[in-house]
């Protein structure tokens, strides 16, 4: 074989999509300055000398620089007072500056211990500075620093984090709102090039390329037919689609950083009447946790008032069907605080962003999944980003 | 724009590459076995009563089960006594019992503990033990189980870990070997495809497409041109090849998970006095640190005895111009222990694999940087896997 066309020969036009996500800003760095005062004003109210995060998510957060994990750290240092400064490997200099703009950079050398630096660094806050830490930093910096940073305390930076990060702003809420809107539209379109016969595979790649046509990035997606979905995170096969099936696609992508996280199940001609009461009850559930999503309310209320839904119908009792929590936390991570999760106490605030996605998997048979990106208001009603699924015949909505 | 097709419509044949990788075994349940109970060993000798690792390359090598790092913990719990169990999250049963062969498996619920299963597998080995944490364990995880394992003293895991994965097998060794021979045959072909004002991304795409026609999976690549190469992970552009440029291609992919990363620089067209000398001087630097690669050799010495050579070639002192250590551990991860960095007293023993890759960067003008992978032999000559590099004018040598 010496030429490889697309899909079939059929390379889909998403033209209409071009252009959707046009409008909407980054996150600027004044924003970010804004994050770092609220931090810090939550270091001193807690005793605290400083929040130190590896490279991930937060660090992002705070300081607009994507950096991967690897076994040479890339530190944030944000003290109780003061600018912030970011501790990395000098042989990597020139990128870090390139993404780091007007940052204070600390740089290490191969032989040296980063954890050195950061003990430098904060040699103002006096002796034994208590340091509040980022909850995914690995266990070897961790050691590190103890080892380096003379008379150091290590205490669960989360409370810190999780204030900052969960209660999104207008400039956040917006990427949010666009990219799932944006991610609903390109899945609108593939929705209508699906046939009999088609792969998994073939699909997931017209849900990748919709999604970059509508201008997002870092796209993915979870294609399954028919019995392929009752496990909730697939068993990625090559299988084909075949009359009667339901279709599940779960996918997104981001917008500056922000994540889309959208889950659609629709029928490929007339599917078992098992299936169809099934996903009425999804929708249902799904209806009934966002009635749930409002300032005050501890986040297991919303999954425990979906699971009633999904017990009442028949398919309970408790997860032995509906096998996973009701929903994530959603901003620069897919998955972030706060957890839509039984028992969970956490307290819904306005500005909080959530996934809202009940389901029912029958093994052997299908499975459904909803799922709508949602904000917790002032008001009290939850905004739902873009259209949600009305019924079975109209399962994009207006 | 309705039709795509190869690179430029040209669509190179790698036909020559097929099956280059058949005939090396992946690693055995058995040889698994063996891994657990030579870490049992070093637990009991150490007092411990269980290896505790979370998702990752370390899972990996006891389990064979590769999974995802998420907010869901999935933990391999290996008791100083007894077979191994994975904790891991209920709903993902299906694939987890997918991968995980006979292995026991523990399941929490969405809104259970983790750690509290991972307290009951240790109930046998009495109140308060001690748990060996893998390195990179993230810091929720250890506060989770200072939460729900009773008396538990958390300690690093590290020693023992590097213990068991840093000197390979004969199986693990001859899978390196073949995955290092395929990235070399495959960058060997692609260089006889490099023509002017070809893009740093079209030569990418044939690095990449190259290494999976010999049969490697995950292949990656880092391409620089000219001065892009003097910044030694790049700033990753389009720039356009030119007469007189050195073209650098640092890239890799994995053979039944071991990995190869191999990187050449050479010349297009004839180019300056001052880059041939550096090129000349970065392979004897690199010949240099591999005559250290010797059994109870600490590995500072290798780093020392290369940075040595390009200080007296003109690019010193220490890392102005060689900016980087000399070389990482490699094998299920593409950089592990140990590492080549100066000052390193970690001793070599026969059976550890290593790149050796001296570098030069010139900013501005540019860089050069020459790797092989290496394994220590009880012989006291290290192995070197493919041929090295021989001379400007023989990049890819026999």
């Amino acid at each position: 074989m010496s030429k490889q066309t697309g899909t079939s020969g059929q390379a889909p036009d998403f033209a209409g999509l071009a252009g959707f996500c046009d409008g909407v800003p980054a996150i600027t760095d004044a924003e970010r300055g804004q994050r770092c005062a609220r931090a810090q004003d939550a270091l001193r109210a807690a005793g605290q000398h400083a929040l130190v995060a590896e490279a991930g998510a937060t660090l992002e957060y705070f300081t607009g620089v994507p950096w991967h994990r690897s076994e040479r750290p890339l530190l944030l240092v944000l003290p109780a007072a003061g600018p912030p400064a970011l501790v990395g490997p000098s042989f990597e200099a020139h990128t870090l500056r390139e993404r780091s703009g007007e940052l204070r950079l600390v740089l290490w050398a191969e032989h040296a211990s980063p954890y050195t630096r950061v003990a430098e660094l904060l040699a103002e806050a006096g002796p034994a500075p208590s340091l509040a830490l980022e909850p995914t930093t690995r266990m070897f910096i961790l050691e590190g620093l103890r080892r380096d940073v003379p008379g150091a305390t290590l205490v669960d930076g989360g409370p810190i984090v999780r204030a900052c990060r969960s209660v999104k702003s207008p400039a956040e809420l917006a990427l949010l709102r666009r990219a799932n809107e944006a991610t609903k539209a390109a899945l609108r379109q593939v929705a209508a090039l699906v046939r009999a016969d088609m792969l998994e595979a073939e699909l997931t790649e017209l849900v990748l390329a919709a999604q970059l046509a509508a201008g997002l990035e870092q796209p993915w997606a979870l294609v399954l037919f028919g019995s392929n979905a009752a496990f909730p995170h697939g068993t990625r096969g090559a299988r084909r689609l075949a009359r009667g099936e339901l279709v599940l696609v779960d996918c997104g992508a981001a917008l500056h950083g922000y994540h889309s996280d959208v889950t659609r199940t629709w029928p490929f001609g007339q599917v078992s009447p098992e299936a169809r009461h099934a996903w009425q009850a999804v929708l249902r559930a799904q209806t009934a946790g966002i009635a749930e999503l409002r300032p005050g309310q501890p986040c297991g209320v919303a999954d425990a008032a979906a699971r009633a839904v999904i017990t009442a119908a028949g398919f309970g009792p408790d997860d032995r069907f509906f096998t996973h929590r009701l929903g994530h936390g959603i901003g620069l991570e897919t998955h972030e605080d706060p957890y839509l999760v039984r028992d969970s106490q956490v307290l819904l605030v306005p500005g909080m962003t959530m996934s809202s996605e009940p389901g029912i998997y029958v093994p052997g048979k299908f499975g459904v999944r909803i799922e709508d990106i949602v904000a917790v208001t002032a008001t009290g009603a939850a905004e739902v980003f873009g259209p949600r699924s009305v019924s079975l015949d109209d399962p994009f909505g207006a």
